[in-house]
């Protein structure tokens, strides 16, 4: 692996470049907290974890699953489907190519990997909001990719630009969230065509964190690159990551044209990929836990070494959406003990690589913002966190196995993650944090409610809830005995009523909507 | 430590003893199983976890809270109040006895826990129920202490003893749930002081696992022992442990006589304590996790070497009740970063002081049992497994910050016991579970779900949840939308229809009826 990057450097949030953003939305931020007690707070920086992995392999099991994978990479093999150049490339890189089935010798992927980057910087239009990706960051994203919302009147209905839009300016103002994500819901009112640039727009008109490109496909990822040179300059962009994107797989061991070309598109561009093999256990992979960890590397490996075939030095991401299938009926489950066992696995395996990981988020089969959605969205996030997984998307809104994107569920899950957060700072064993001093002035019998120590460590003690009741019954009762899915719903209607937009320079604003008119012009309409 | 026991040794659990049951449960629940489809399943064994403990604190943070406790113990000392026998005690033993304060020279608690088993097997009158504790093992029991229910109708009432016997009927169901527990809720229509007669005959009569004894005095105390040596022989009680029970620390540092004179009783007869220091950090001690954890380690280490004072080689739990409170409004709050970290670091200093350790369950600060309950108790029960806890009390059942024990919880918190169960087996890196003949003969573009793999594998390989709805949006519609609390409710219903009571022999359920009606009869009714 490429380390020039020291694994845990901080990210230069001061580093400017090209015609970025004057870094104004802070501020406004900082304003509206000021004028609002009850708004949203301060956005935090990404995650520096000060806690250790949680690892469910030893040395013996992750060197199996490596072998296996190797073995599956060089006799059974990866499909690159209907793209010659991929061929073309791997014939030319030494794999062996038989039709669109890839041989690979061993450790070819693994050798192409070495100049993929373990850290990378996204910058995004604020410095202040680009993140570290790898190392002992941790970035949390929202839900991407439902056709559906539940909206705040309880109505389950296809998503619209409106839906949209509101995602982005909720991720804005959510402290938790450091990434505005990609597809936060799909906008089907705008045609399929069409859909890509009025959502890129948004990410950069409505927040100014971090986003992802379009992948559907590659002229819509050219058109993704096209904006964000709008936004950041045209050599800024070449040399610098402003877009993870996400790739996935056709699992099993399978990867399409469609996949494949957004991919060339952004690895030609120094923009970093998220190569996932999606799986649902049973369907798409092995019904064991191994199993599925040696496919899922074969196709990583697979996919992230191409991105070096493309462009050496373009970030890659070890992704993995691991779920499992009801054997039952063959829905996919969430928040079970297999995908979370697969986290921690695939997290040690990218580890190994020296790669960043995706893994988990918020993941849930509910339909509904009830007791299974947050049973099975805290088992994955917990999973998540603890596997040290770098970027996370999914991490809030997400509802009914993928397909809605939840207003409610979405205030629920950034409460969790700002808990998340928080417990990643870990023990704290200052002077300060070990407390003598209180515990001696206290001594048996008495509280700590009044102490010194109290008083002063008052406001930054505890995690402080904005979705949790901890009032009493009676309180609770006569405060209408709202449930967390309604509390959810009102604070979401708070906010986006409370929504400012960060600055963004008009004469850039003017260059993207032009942009948008002329390349709408040349298309006509297409709704599948 | 006695590490006479090594540490990961099975339970023998069939070992017999006196008049023990006949292990006739089992083969009750075997028929009940073939009969009802729907109904619970066959009981699982107690947890031995093959995976790895989650650590949150390094050697140099564990030495510096270990001096720092050694410190408190000594300079500020624990006070045992109302006791003259534990500060005689005390006073022989070596400590400085200041009034009711000891003050305990540096390395006197260690140095007395020595005797005190690292892990000991809690016996049941089934012996195929028997739990080990400590070790590798996790046991879970259900909720202990609430005086109210939240009943099948959706009242919130207080308990009675037909809740009583209820909950203690779905625990003897619930195959993740390994013991019978204490006080599942307060039958506060019995007299308070008759009510143990009634809780202990209760565990005893309506299921065949281990359970818990009376605490709320000596005498108390001293009459569960009684109902035991009915049930196992007086001998076999002596030399086995029958009982494992909660003794809570009145934080910060004082043990009270009633506490004191339960714990007495209980180690002068063998059986088991768990010494938990009660804690609601920011009242009960310092806002910060190390504050806690050193005033956590102080106190269990006074009143855990107290047993060894009573009878050497006696059981003992190292116990830590983590709670934070809300500082806007003073209330418990539950499932937030700051407990989870506290339940980790305790349960390393628990397993430096080869003690067993208990902390956690599922729990939340919720009024019902909606998606707050639901992501506190997961998030409370993902870090008390990956601890490493080998008592889990409260692990179901538990609402509204203990006050209340609620049927739809139960259900479903059982549930997520049993996916903590399975998650705790860890990785099968057998050939079966590496799977490579299944990814052989599926090969890309295919599926694995007819592949010979999954289905030689299909019955044991995911979690079968019996509360998630993981079917299509329609049909979970056609089915009447429900929420998981609802399809917990009707669950419950089911079970307590078809619920059978395991063998116990007539003489001894005779035996105990008659000492429980002329105890009674020699008492007035009290209610306070």
């Amino acid at each position: 692996m490429n380390q020039e990057t020291p694994v845990d450097a901080p990210v230069d949030t001061a580093e400017g470049g090209g015609r970025r953003g004057r870094g104004a939305g802070a501020g406004a931020a900082a304003r509206r907290a000021a004028r609002s007690g009850g708004g949203p707070g301060k956005s935090l920086t990404f995650i520096t974890r000060k806690i250790r992995e949680y690892e469910v392999l030893d040395e013996e099991g992750l060197a199996l699953i490596e072998a296996n994978a190797d073995t599956v990479l060089e006799e059974v093999g990866i499909e690159f489907r209907d793209d010659a150049e991929a061929l073309q490339l791997w014939r030319e890189a030494g794999a062996d190519v038989k039709g669109e089935r890839v041989h690979f010798p061993k450790g070819l992927p693994r050798s192409l990997l070495k100049t993929a980057p373990s850290i990378y910087t996204q910058h995004a239009r604020n410095p202040e909001r680009s993140v570290q990706i790898g190392g002992k960051a941790t970035v949390f994203a929202p839900v991407y990719g439902p056709p559906f919302v539940r909206d705040l009147e309880g109505n389950r209905r296809y998503a619209t630009i409106e839906d949209f839009n509101n995602f982005v300016k909720l991720a804005y103002m959510a402290p938790s969230i450091h990434h505005s994500g990609g597809t936060v819901c799909e906008p089907v009112d705008v045609p399929v065509n069409k859909r890509h640039l009025d959502m890129v727009y948004a990410h950069i008109k409505y927040s100014d964190k971090p986003f992802m490109g379009s992948v559907t496909a590659p002229e819509r990822a050219e058109d993704t690159i096209a904006m964000c040179k709008l936004v950041f300059g045209e050599d800024y962009l070449d040399q610098n990551t402003v877009l993870t994107s996400l790739i996935n797989a056709n699992s099993p061991m399978v990867f399409d044209e469609t996949m494949v070309g957004a991919l060339k598109v952004y690895a030609r561009n120094n923009q970093a990929c998220i190569v996932t093999p999606f799986i649902l256990a049973g369907a798409m992979s092995p019904v064991t836990v191994a199993g599925t960890l040696t496919q899922v590397l074969a196709e990583v490996l697979a996919g992230a070494s191409f991105t070096q075939l493309i462009r050496p030095g373009a970030p890659v991401i070890f992704g993995t959406f691991a779920s499992s299938i009801s054997m039952q009926s063959g829905a996919p489950t969430f928040g079970t003990p297999e995908p979370s066992l697969v986290s921690y696995g695939a997290a040690q395996l990218a580890r190994r690589l020296g790669l960043p990981f995706r893994t988990g988020g918020s993941l849930c089969a509910s339909k509904v913002s009830d007791a299974q959605a947050a049973y099975e969205s805290a088992n994955t996030l917990n999973s998540t966190l603890l596997a040290g997984t770098n970027f996370v998307l999914h991490s809030a809104g997400w509802l009914e196995g993928g397909l809605v994107s939840s207003y409610e569920k979405f205030m629920m899950d950034i409460d969790q993650l700002g808990m998340a957060q928080k417990f990643a700072e870990g023990v704290d064993l200052s002077e300060n944090g070990q407390a003598m001093d209180a515990i001696r002035q206290v001594g048996p019998g008495s509280h700590y409610l009044g102490c010194d120590h109290t008083q002063a460590n008052f406001q930054t003690a505890f995690y402080r809830s904005n979705i949790a009741d901890n009032n009493s019954y009676e309180q609770w009762l006569a405060e209408g005995e709202k449930r967390a899915d309604q509390r959810g719903n009102e604070l979401a209607r708070r906010w986006l009523e409370s929504y400012e937009a960060p600055y963004l320079d008009p004469a850039i604003d003017e260059s993207l909507k032009e942009f948008i008119a002329k390349k709408k012009a040349s298309m006509p309409d297409a709704f599948t």
